[in-house]
């Protein structure tokens, strides 16, 4: 990224701070999931943008500071999914799916990538206990609609802290392998999964 | 753990080297796994085993190569597993669960937990190379089994790569959640890990 896209012709002060500020959160979560946090310093954020230190320093602390950052805008997008599977009018399957699917598609974004793949004891104490809260709500989300699958007969009995922990664990695993150069599109990775979870790897009995 | 056991009593002295080195293996394995491996260091390796830091330099490098030791110890343990599964007189959905289950337990162990959970960054590129090379062996055999089973029908159609994905997304997260006061047993974890992929949530329509 050149400087270029550094300022928004026409925006406002603020708008123009707040996208210069997304724009270094972006650059920091992309070297934070290619490279790995620790290894990743200011310096490399800030050649990233063409921009100096000293200006990096103008809109973020510190390093730990873009990667909660990082965290805070992922869970913002994950929040319209998690909204989508409380629509109580839809069937639970269709509700894990849409979660599934909207999950997929968080963790192949930049900011979902890197809450997958930063271990937590990168932040401080207080971060990384907001941080296990949001986690901890997503993952209480699916265990929900599995209990409800299976009070109502739509599931197979089973063990939903167990299964929910297949679900995120597949599924925080996906920028692991596929950040690649011709990555699989998360669509068919999703549509995949789906299957997977919902009608195993067996042939139903005919 | 205390002095007490890092001299074994009556054994050999390249015995007592070896015992030894393995014991800082494992209290590094320990450490990286609960705190982080770039958050630990070579002093606290040496504290947690009562010795000093120079006294650990006798057995290894660098905590670079503890790290490879731990991977390396890792990847033996699960060489049986592999063999296992790769008994020609199993049927295919046996092979299939006996890796699954040997993964499991073998992820749950101190070694094996380390290389679910530190980023290959940590490794330099030729260790990288080599851990690699290990890591997709036991993908591809994962894969081949899928194939077999889908060739002979008795899997069904479904892209192996994308479904081997979710079962090793699913194991290596297990140290990610289960390295707790009361873990839930690895044996439970496999168990229901296999009902989920090969039955799915959904009951079979009757």
């Amino acid at each position: 990224m050149g400087n270029k896209s550094w300022t928004t012709p026409g925006a406002s002060r603020d708008a123009q701070r707040e996208g210069k500020r997304r724009a270094v959160l972006q650059a920091g979560a992309r070297l934070f999931n290619d490279q790995g946090y620790e290894q990743t310093s200011l310096e490399e954020i800030a050649t990233a943008l063409n921009i100096t230190k000293r200006t990096i320093y103008y809109y973020v602390d510190s390093k730990e500071d873009i990667l909660f950052g990082c965290h805070l805008l992922g869970l913002e997008f994950l929040g319209e999914t998690m909204a989508q599977s409380q629509d109580q009018s839809l069937p639970v399957m269709e509700r894990i799916a849409l979660l599934i699917r909207g999950y997929c598609a968080w963790v192949s974004t930049d900011f979902g990538a890197t809450i997958a793949m930063v271990r937590e004891q990168s932040l401080s104490a207080d971060r990384r206990t907001a941080l296990r809260a949001s986690k901890a709500e997503v993952d209480f989300q699916l265990r929900s609609l599995i209990s409800e699958g299976i009070a109502e007969s739509s599931l197979r009995p089973c063990d939903p802290r167990l299964v929910a922990a297949v679900v995120f664990g597949a599924l925080n695993w996906i920028p692991h392998w596929n950040r690649v150069e011709n990555p699989v599109p998360q669509e068919d990775i999703a549509e995949q999964y789906l299957q997977l979870v919902f009608q195993g790897m067996v042939p139903a009995q005919s």
